[in-house]
């Protein structure tokens, strides 16, 4: 990480001061099946002992574009409160999104992505509608499953194609890199939410500490690429090759049928496993997109404008 | 064109040297519906008042592989003796086929093309194999359309997944500029052709006199470039935006039942129509290429080997 190009603040779990507004104490009536537990958690003064490590400091969050300040900064004491003893990766991924949805302000048109914590981002929207904290959102899907949980909390949705323009994007990353290069699509949407994040002012990315790698392709875990069916086949074997010196795997991506895993856009994923991190993001996403019947890459290159991690002493923002 | 950089030789339609095979008589039993008339003409002494046109020098071809030689040059003088009075566009393109097919040997893995200029080689290569004058070809055909043609032939198919190198492709093109760029998927295609050629050690493209451009797009007729259905309107606005300098105008492809017209990978194909050429054609393909959601485009860069253009005149033939 070039220390020059990021700005890193760190804003501890013990955060103190006093909220602008009381927190939200009102259960969301909408809650989707798919969330762990409560996104609007009740007020508790229970905290946790893991805790006990954060640092004192409480740095001011330093955004690239100062028109996106946070909403307001009081949402994270009420995150605070509702703390296991032993935070899940769960609760981590629930804070970073709570932490991103402060960034977002009435009448904007916001990208909405797919995935674990992208849904905890799409609830917590949702109850901000609900109780009329935020006004005139419009949101923009980047996958059946997202289009469907915002439906259900009634999110007002619309499509690239009469909103070409967004304000903010919301999403979680598979990996993120010291420069916020993002590894994305484990789950299946790489080609949606690309589309929607690259029309996107701001790119402000969830995760959990978990996803934090040295180099992409880090974690060991899959790099997706979109193919089309057509002869899937030839391109893993040229895939295969591309990255021999990685020590690639390349694996067509079955579903829980046992059959082929099938994209919004009707194509397969091949999943990228590397023995050894990928040496140049910028080159390998370039070899990648020129291999013909290659759709879409996993790899998110300069695209990010800010990453928020939850760990267990804090949520850590980095912008560019 | 470069004359330092491309070969061109023209061999003239008075050809009256003895062939050194006799010509083959027998109609093919497997005649496809598409074909407008006989792919292995009956015998004919009539000449059209046409070729009277033509210049009497007939250099050897020269290609820039020497192994891929003209396997005979005998099969031109047949073509001949069913010139119609009045060339068609159908005769032209059959005449470049029937040449494209000289360059076939027995035992190559064979691109085989979409359109009706390759509907005519893929006839030619059914009744040469049905003759026995051509012997263990395997083909790889571009679309379902040109699969079923084969079949109907029984010329022995494969796929990219089995045979990922291929020795030769022959396809027709939309669009042929000086320097043998291409623009090609009026047919639909595009994709399919694009993995098969380029995975093709020598591409060889068949095509009329009226498909020779000075700049590609020059047509005025479609540009085609494939794209996700996904927010496909984005994309054509993008796309409309990207060309405005060349006062392009982008179309979503309608098929004849007023539906939008579905690619064999299902995607939705946007042509572009110019008023003017296009400036830089590289430059076009990386940026249409860096488009979210667009699968393929029709410009063919760098990617033909020879070029087979039949005029009135002449069988014109240019390779690299």
């Amino acid at each position: 990480m070039s220390p020059n190009k990021l700005i890193t603040t760190t804003t501890p779990l013990q955060l103190t001061r006093l909220p602008e507004h009381p927190p939200t104490q009102k259960k969301p009536t909408h809650q989707p099946p798919w969330l762990p537990y409560p996104c609007s958690p009740s007020s508790s003064s229970s905290s946790s002992s893991s805790l006990h490590h954060a640092t004192p400091s409480s740095p001011r969050l330093t955004l690239r574009t100062p028109s996106l300040n946070l909403r307001t900064r009081t949402k994270f004491s009420s995150i605070k409160a509702q703390s296991a003893p032993v935070l899940t990766q769960d609760d981590l991924k629930k804070l970073a999104a709570d932490k991103a949805v402060e960034y977002v302000k009435s009448g904007m048109v916001l990208g909405l992505g797919t995935g674990s914590t992208a849904a905890f981002v799409v609830a917590k929207l949702g109850e901000l509608l609900k109780t009329g904290e935020l006004t005139d959102i419009v949101g923009v899907p980047t996958s059946k499953r997202t289009e469907e949980q915002a439906r259900s909390l009634n999110i007002p949705l619309s499509i690239l194609d009469d909103h070409p323009h967004i304000d903010l994007a919301i999403d979680g990353a598979d990996e993120v890199d010291p420069l916020l290069n993002l590894v994305k699509g484990r789950g299946g949407a790489l080609l949606r939410e690309k589309m929607v994040e690259a029309a996107s002012d701001e790119f402000v990315v969830v995760a959990d500490e978990t996803k934090l790698v040295d180099g992409l392709g880090g974690s060991k875990l899959a790099m997706p690429v979109e193919v089309v069916k057509f002869c899937w086949k030839y391109n893993l074997v040229r895939l295969q090759e591309m990255f021999k010196d990685e020590g690639v795997e390349a694996k067509l991506r079955v579903g829980e049928n046992g059959k082929p895993y099938v994209t919004d856009n009707f194509n397969y994923i091949v999943d990228l496993y590397f023995e050894n991190p990928i040496k140049d993001g910028y080159a390998a996403g370039k070899e990648i997109s020129g291999l013909e019947g290659v759709v879409e890459h996993g790899l998110f290159l300069d695209m990010a404008t800010a990453v928020i991690i939850a760990g267990k002493t804090g949520v850590e923002v980095k912008s560019k």
